[in-house]
């Protein structure tokens, strides 16, 4: 057997993971056979199941590639000092979104698998994994914007840190089932319901 | 034929849809046969089929069910004179989800619907068709809000509504998927965040 480079390994599990994408796009997760992918892919059956085994396989890997970018993402956001105000967080995160939206669109797919995670044990555990991770990142954002006083110092970070989880989850489905929503508008709203605490309770 | 009354056909529609719940929930929609709902129904194939012929047909009811009782608690805490506070109508919504939750779980079908509709044209018309009515309530209740000083009045109702519209579908997705939040954090966590805007910002 001919030894292939790292590179190659990685650029023919890229180009698996993308034709997963778009079926599963198309398709949704049920209607898509294993063989579905190793014809968008290209690729022989033998070749193909080298990287992966399983649909589920497929799943996890698109979900671990995005939750990189968050991670990034948030790493970058932990990182500025003095912390950047609580708003603008919150619109780089759904900036974000936006961009995979109409980038790849993998984000289409995580509301596929929340909808596979009501019932098949294997989906749920991936997604706890994954809201362990994301919800840690928003607690640590909380709890920065709580020292550089710009949410109440009394308040606990992990309930803030799940509001603002919420905001962005209401924010994704609002934007793959209905799309009527952009982003200005909805920040706005945000904005809105923290000026009600400021002037108006 | 014999005649039979509206009661009955009520009845027996009522035990196809809670049976069809079991279904779904326990093994997704999907993985559920029209077979499987008959059988769990314990009605024979003729008289099921007079009340519903497809999968879709019965997700639709059991989310018109649904819908009702949403509406008939919008419209109770639209009615209320004055205007309840903002938080304590979120919290309202709230304690919505957490019985239908504990109770026959429904919401959790809810979760699996999204995920449908990210691929098919039935369940997102049928997304769209209920959000538009959610999202309406939302509005009227954010514009009661702004009438009663609880909110800035130039705010846009609409953006108000979608965001909390969006608090909403981030807590059901939290306690759906992970289960770990419950409503007074989540509560506490939309408080420090107005109070983000009253006193910090």
């Amino acid at each position: 057997m001919p030894r292939v480079s790292e590179a190659h390994l990685a650029a023919r599990r890229e180009q698996i993971i993308e034709a997963a994408t778009r079926c599963f796009l198309r398709n949704g997760f049920h209607q898509t056979s294993m063989q579905d992918v190793i014809k968008e892919a290209g690729l022989s059956v033998g070749a193909f199941y080298r990287y992966f085994d399983s649909k589920a396989a497929l799943i996890k890997a698109i979900a671990g590639e995005k939750i990189s970018v968050v991670q990034a993402t948030a790493d970058h956001l932990l990182a500025q000092d003095p912390a950047p105000p609580l708003l603008a967080v919150i619109d780089d995160l759904l900036r974000q979104i936006d961009v995979n939206l109409t980038d790849d669109g993998t984000v289409r797919i995580a509301v596929q698998v929340w909808g596979e995670a009501v019932h098949d044990p294997q989906f749920a555990a991936l997604i706890a994994e994954i809201y362990g991770k994301i919800r840690g990142n928003a607690v640590a954002l909380a709890q920065r914007a709580q020292e550089n006083g710009q949410v109440p110092a009394d308040a606990d970070p992990g309930a803030i840190g799940s509001a603002i989880f919420g905001l962005i989850q209401g924010y994704i489905l609002q934007r793959v089932l209905v799309g009527k929503i952009d982003r200005d508008t909805y920040m706005r709203g945000i904005d809105a319901l923290m000026g009600a605490g400021r002037d108006h309770r």
